[in-house]
């Protein structure tokens, strides 16, 4: 696509953008990414063109929801290539602000979610949702968009921004959109770029297990048991470690034995130097 | 005053109201407070009519910011007598809200801010000025006003404010409003409701010590040493105890040695049942 999109990099400038366009009576959709923009990413632009006249997207490789040895430095950036992308996709603006902007000095504050934001990514990756869910409201309330969407892939962080959004009163409604995969299943990530063929061929091994779990609930079965053989099929397969693998109610990521309500399955899981997440739906009475 | 007032519950009330209002080209200022209201209270209301087009304010007794021994229980409520009040201050509309509106089952949510909240009231108070950071951040995202205006009185609180509004770019401009004093010198306050007669003469000793304070800066004097000083006198005059009393530059309440910056005194001292806080405004150059 030839298209050239419009990048504002200040707040100030996003919100002219969007007072502009809700004064002509214009519904905004926001969709807040890190960059390294991949089908996933595009799906929610096209899902807010659905909701609303307006899709803004934002690139922002937020350092505070990455831990001192996470892969903040080398996290791919490609803002180019992101906003030929996202004027393909049919997005309208792109906010793309500096760490600077976002975090001037004296900053000092941060929100805390609890409950959803415990166990799973939340005992992995200490500080994680902090960051995230401060940013998150930062970015919304810099925005002010009428709908602002989040990939499921991420389904413990959409649980997270769901909560914080309800406690705080954010003006703002929030979609969660569906995991866009791989032919093979494999979902759809940045971080896949850090996988090498032989790794590649490898990581779908994910998807397979949470759907085999899934299945197992389905049939009765128990959530641990099911939970431990899956484990170990992922460590077989060749990943170096299971940070979690646990089946959880869906809304509240309560933990579960069997199912006996709406649940998810979540992963994460670390093949080679990356660390790769997904989850599943489970309901039951679906066998 | 015999005018009545709109009184809403619910936030959703509160926004169709304060929408109303923007959508004809309105100005809408907002005055939170925590009800017993007074002429500090009012002098609020009467800022905020100066600033816009319309004020509402709201009674709210968050419960989020008491400490366990605190006042909460008792602290006063007369929401009868503070709509009275608030219609003769020219006040367009009450917010009372229950406590099942503003955390309702599930609630997990928490704002902290660092620096500013550090030392003084929150030493002495651990988890208040969360609370208030949560529950203000709240107000403001419910009601959207274009400005909310608080009491100086309540110094750290104000930079508490000031501080998250602009860390999470919450859309508002913060007006502070200086302290209403009786004859004596002493600072309004809901709290001096739990004075007896003696004890409410002792109590303007704060502001004079303030006072002596900041003379004592104005003429190179240490504010260690100073406030040392004042509180023997404050004990001495009938106090208690004093939780602190000391001289912080003005905006990022760090400590300060002598009167090289804009200052502030802050102190909160207990007598008898009711613990009173007040601050003062020091300029260098002002001899």
């Amino acid at each position: 696509m030839s298209e050239s999109l419009d990048i504002v990099r200040t707040k100030a400038d996003l919100r002219a953008r969007v007072r502009y366009w809700r004064d002509q009576g214009l519904n905004v959709a926001f969709v807040p990414t890190m960059g390294a923009l991949h089908e996933g990413h595009l799906t929610l632009v096209r899902a807010g063109l659905e909701m609303a006249d307006r899709v803004v997207a934002s690139v922002f490789v937020n350092p505070t929801q990455f831990g001192p040895n996470e892969d903040f430095s080398r996290y791919p950036r490609q803002e180019e290539l992101d906003a030929a992308l996202l004027a393909g996709a049919g997005c309208h603006l792109l906010y793309a602000p500096s760490v600077e902007e976002m975090y001037p000095p004296g900053f000092a504050t941060t929100i805390s979610v609890g409950g959803v934001s415990e166990g799973l990514c939340g005992d992995v990756r200490p500080g994680h949702f902090d960051g995230v869910a401060t940013v998150v409201t930062k970015l919304l309330l810099q925005a002010q968009p009428h709908v602002a969407l989040f990939g499921e892939k991420d389904w413990q962080q959409l649980a997270v921004i769901r909560r914080l959004v309800r406690d705080l009163d954010v003006p703002v409604d929030v979609a969660g959109v569906p995991t866009v995969r791989e032919a093979d299943g494999l979902a759809k990530s940045s971080r896949n770029a850090y996988l090498s063929a032989s790794e590649r061929a490898i990581a779908p091994v994910l998807y397979q297990v949470l759907n085999h779990i899934a299945e197992g609930l389905r049939q009765g079965g128990v959530a641990a048991d099911l939970c431990a053989q899956g484990r170990a099929r992922i460590l077989e397969a060749g990943f170096i470690s299971v940070d979690y693998l646990e089946a959880r109610g869906a809304d509240g990521l309560e933990p579960l034995e069997r199912l006996d309500r709406p649940a998810r399955i979540l992963v994460a899981a670390r093949l080679a130097g990356a660390r790769l997440i997904d989850n599943l739906a489970v309901e039951p009475g679906h066998a």
